[in-house]
């Protein structure tokens, strides 16, 4: 199943993780491995069917990993992303966005392609549209409902009336399969600690399954999914009463993650190589070769050490990014110089994975600081 | 000059941008070369050679725009776009970063491929390096000086004995030739108007002007160079005493730059497209398709409009993002959801346009509205 990128061994000549030009995002696929088989288990022994989010990493390789190899049951954040792993053989795609009015007809095309394409909405306006295009030889439109369980993003809110009439008219709607109801619980975000994090695991699917408890009630029967790093990171039982979960940066994790309770910082599998680019003293400061364009600004700077946690060097902070030079400076005291020539490697451990993988074309994965090959992530909508 | 996009005019029809699904990044290009047009001819007014930085497009089309055609003079801001610049039948390339002691052999390998590849350092161990790796058949390396003039990022400080020293070396080294001082006038970013502007590029050229001096009284004669938008947007005379300048943002411009006073909004050329795909009444919001993946998170939000201007909407503002997510609200009063139907389109000012562009793998460029074809940028390292 990794096929792509240990067949790059040979030319790798399994080099270290300092033979790279930096700025590199460097993937620990051994971590990887190791995130995404946990989620397997725990998933297992909830009795929940895992239908991965590709959204952080957008590659076939983190995928195989992230479906055991099977190449069914995902879901995507982009149309371009549900092309790219169709165009690759992968199918059970879940296209996890509100249906976008622009891109019906490309959605029709992937309906008409794969075995199993299936949609989002939460409007009556979707549905309409649906209408409009019904697929070719008696296909049916597989539509999740999105709920909205307290994330305040997307979604129909669980307690308005029109969240059950809505399922209702899918029901209703010649060519149309309601599949299921589908929450993200991104709220999990604001947790700090298991306690936290397992509370709003327990309230969304509370909401949930007593929003298919309303939806029997009228005769609908369909599936159920949740999903969030955090909550499927330390999900509460009753999430087995669900179909399927749909977690997503646990294949990465990042510092976010840590911070909120998801995770450790030993288990984030996505770093940040950089090196030392400038000596400062007049201002106390290293420059490194990382910017904005290889790491992302999200976090907005507040962490303790700065836009990202630099390994080894919990005294230092990464203070302020232009597009391709980074500000370092300790946290208290006088920099060492001699601990920090021209040239060094420093690792950044990201903030978010999924906007700072975002900014790589590239992913250098390696095994214990051995080179084994590239990841191309797919981009664009 | 513009084969690249013309030749597709045929295929795209003059489309109009509507019929783009979104997110997406649009060029006006009759925009883009009134801009270059207009830095062209200041420079000519001024007498001294402009030389564009390509980082903020990374694009071969507007690279031939910005230089009128000649593909010759040119700043990067990565090796990836000397390389590919270089690929191109570009040629005067700077490579204008302190040199990355991990990427002097591929240094090296386009100053022995290109008639002028030009690097710059700040730092004596960077010419170590370079004396390690002479260039074949008598070449020499063409270098810059880095000099800081009060930006407060890389370079060695104006004022510092190194700085002549640095330079005394550079000279003194076979097989290394000085080629100039370069300043990046990056300070001039906190300003706010013409006059603040000018007093920060009228500080660079002196003290620029008085190092070349002292340069001259150790019997060392080189090229100069300072730039930033806003200082060449709107020059003082004596730039006209420097050799070169170094803009690069002015082919697109942004809300930055009109804020700082660099242009007018209208000047702008580069804008995202998004549609409204949710209404959230009990949130007194609309959801958008763009989030931090579309565009920069850069500007941290803090325009009294958020992270971005909506073009002809002044009362609404781009209050936060997620990965595909933009959560639109007015700034006081209900949202009038009538005027904002699903699937309509809003436009994106973008605050910054070097950290928006980079987040789209392609550029959708148009003439009045009609889609004349895309640009693809370059990307990494």
């Amino acid at each position: 199943m990794d096929g792509r990128y240990t067949n790059c061994v040979a030319s790798m000549k399994e080099k270290p993780l300092s033979s790279l030009c930096t700025p590199a995002l460097v993937v620990d696929v051994d971590k990887v491995k190791r995130n995404a088989l946990r989620m397997i288990e725990r998933c297992q022994n909830l009795g929940v069917q895992l239908r991965p989010h590709m959204k952080t990493h957008k590659t076939l390789e983190c995928a195989d990993i992230m479906t055991g190899g099977s190449r069914r049951c995902i879901v995507v954040s982009t149309l371009a992303e549900a092309c790219f792993y169709a165009d690759h053989g992968f199918d059970d795609i879940l296209y996890a966005y509100s249906l976008p009015l622009d891109k019906v007809e490309r959605c029709a095309d992937l309906s008409e392609r794969l075995d199993l394409f299936q949609i989002l909405l939460d409007h009556p306006h979707a549905l309409d549209e649906l209408k409009k295009r019904p697929l070719r030889d008696g296909r049916l439109w597989h539509v999740w409902l999105k709920l909205d369980c307290g994330n305040g993003r997307a979604g129909v809110l669980h307690s308005q009336p029109e969240a059950i009439s809505l399922a209702q008219a899918i029901v209703g709607t010649k060519g149309v399969e309601l599949t299921g109801v589908y929450a993200h619980c991104g709220n999990s975000y604001n947790c700090r600690g298991v306690e936290q994090i397992q509370a709003v695991a327990q309230e969304t699917t509370d909401l949930t399954l007593q929003f298919m408890e309303k939806l029997k009630a009228s005769g609908i029967t369909c599936k159920s999914s949740i999903g969030s790093t955090p909550s499927c990171s330390h999900p509460v039982k009753d999430m087995g009463k669900l179909s399927e979960v749909h977690p997503g940066n646990y294949g990465f994790y990042d510092v976010q993650q840590s911070v909120i309770g998801s995770c450790t910082l030993e288990e984030v599998a996505v770093k940040v190589l950089t090196r030392v680019i400038g000596h400062c003293p007049h201002r106390n400061q290293l420059l490194i070769d990382c910017g904005w364009c290889g790491l992302s600004l999200d976090g907005a700077g507040k962490l303790p050490t700065g836009y990202a946690v630099i390994e080894g060097h919990p005294d230092l902070k990464l203070l302020s990014m232009t597009q391709e030079h980074g500000h370092v400076e300790p946290i208290s005291g006088p920099l060492d110089y001699s601990k920090f020539p021209l040239g060094s490697l420093l690792t950044l451990i990201p903030y978010h994975s999924c906007a700072t993988a975002v900014m790589h074309p590239v992913y250098h994965v390696h095994s214990e600081g051995r080179l084994l090959g590239k990841w191309i992530p797919t981009r664009g909508w």
